[in-house]
């Protein structure tokens, strides 16, 4: 079965003939580590879906420094839904911390694909719904003080990521210095 | 007109009869200053929507410090959506800052009136992407570090708050002290 037809079917039930319609209105892309997919001041039209590889969101301050919002690896949707929703310019970017794979459908498309197929408009809601829920609860952890629950959310969240991503993007995720990271993780 | 269904049809359009059918699945309920709509360990089955009033959901810390999630005025929508879909129990509360007028309706009676109705289906995705977005700017707004910024970001946000809630609750949103709430506004 398509991974991605895999990734659908844990919330919706497709015929074959209606994955091939879903399919249809992806395009794949290949990025390598590094690369983007969105910076700042984009207009953002396309929505990406990971098939292989690991990215993140995130902004930088005026003082240089990077914030990261949300990673993203195997399964996860990314983009920068304010820009994809609203047409503005992208506040945040988005880049490659491994080599990726990754499938997209343009805003467009998914507007002519929810209207013709009212369970990828299910798909979608749902999709909308757990990614409000896993911002609440960032900010929640961003809220509480203490580094360390915010290290814990983080480890549930993702439990894979601490063996792929360098330790630097982990404590810029968390807003700590690396020796606060290291005190963390012992 | 009905404030709700002025309220909605920003979004989409209703007959006369849709209007009456959306409706018939709210209660009202009327709330005075400090009490609660949701506390935490809840398992929240109502969304509620604010015909007049104001509320904050917010969460405390083990050493009692109160950190404000969001605020929410008329025509705003509230409640953990966390518990409210995932039907766990409630990691916040929230309660009322003024006397306050809901309407609100229970998770069963949305599946039912979002399965009979597909306008209301599109209604709600449509509310739950802008929730997402909001909840995107909170994060931003959070990991810029600087106080001022914060203050700008909650201004633009919701632009009445000021002249209605009191200094200590925007101090309590922002995570500053009194003073320093003191020294943005001049």
């Amino acid at each position: 079965m398509h991974p991605l037809r895999k990734h659908i079917e844990e919330l919706i039930i497709l015929t074959d003939e209606e994955f091939d319609v879903v399919l249809s209105y992806f395009e794949p892309i290949q990025k390598r580590k590094h690369q983007y997919i969105v910076q700042e001041g984009d207009l953002v039209d396309k929505e990406y879906w990971i098939l292989d590889g690991c990215l993140k969101s995130y902004f930088v301050d005026e003082e240089g420094k990077e914030h990261i919002l949300q990673f993203g690896m195997e399964n996860w949707w990314i983009t920068d839904y304010e820009s994809f929703i609203k047409h503005t310019p992208s506040k945040i970017s988005i880049d490659c911390i491994e080599d990726s794979e990754l499938l997209y459908i343009t805003f467009e498309n998914r507007e002519k694909l929810t209207a013709q197929m009212h369970k990828m408009e299910r798909f979608w809601a749902k999709k909308s719904k757990f990614g409000r829920i896993a911002l609440q609860n960032r900010i929640l952890s961003l809220l509480k003080n203490s580094a360390k629950e915010r290290y814990d959310v983080l480890l549930e969240q993702y439990p894979q990521l601490f063996q792929r991503v360098p330790k630097k993007l982990i404590a810029a995720y968390l807003g700590v210095s690396r020796e606060t990271l290291s005190r963390l993780q012992s």
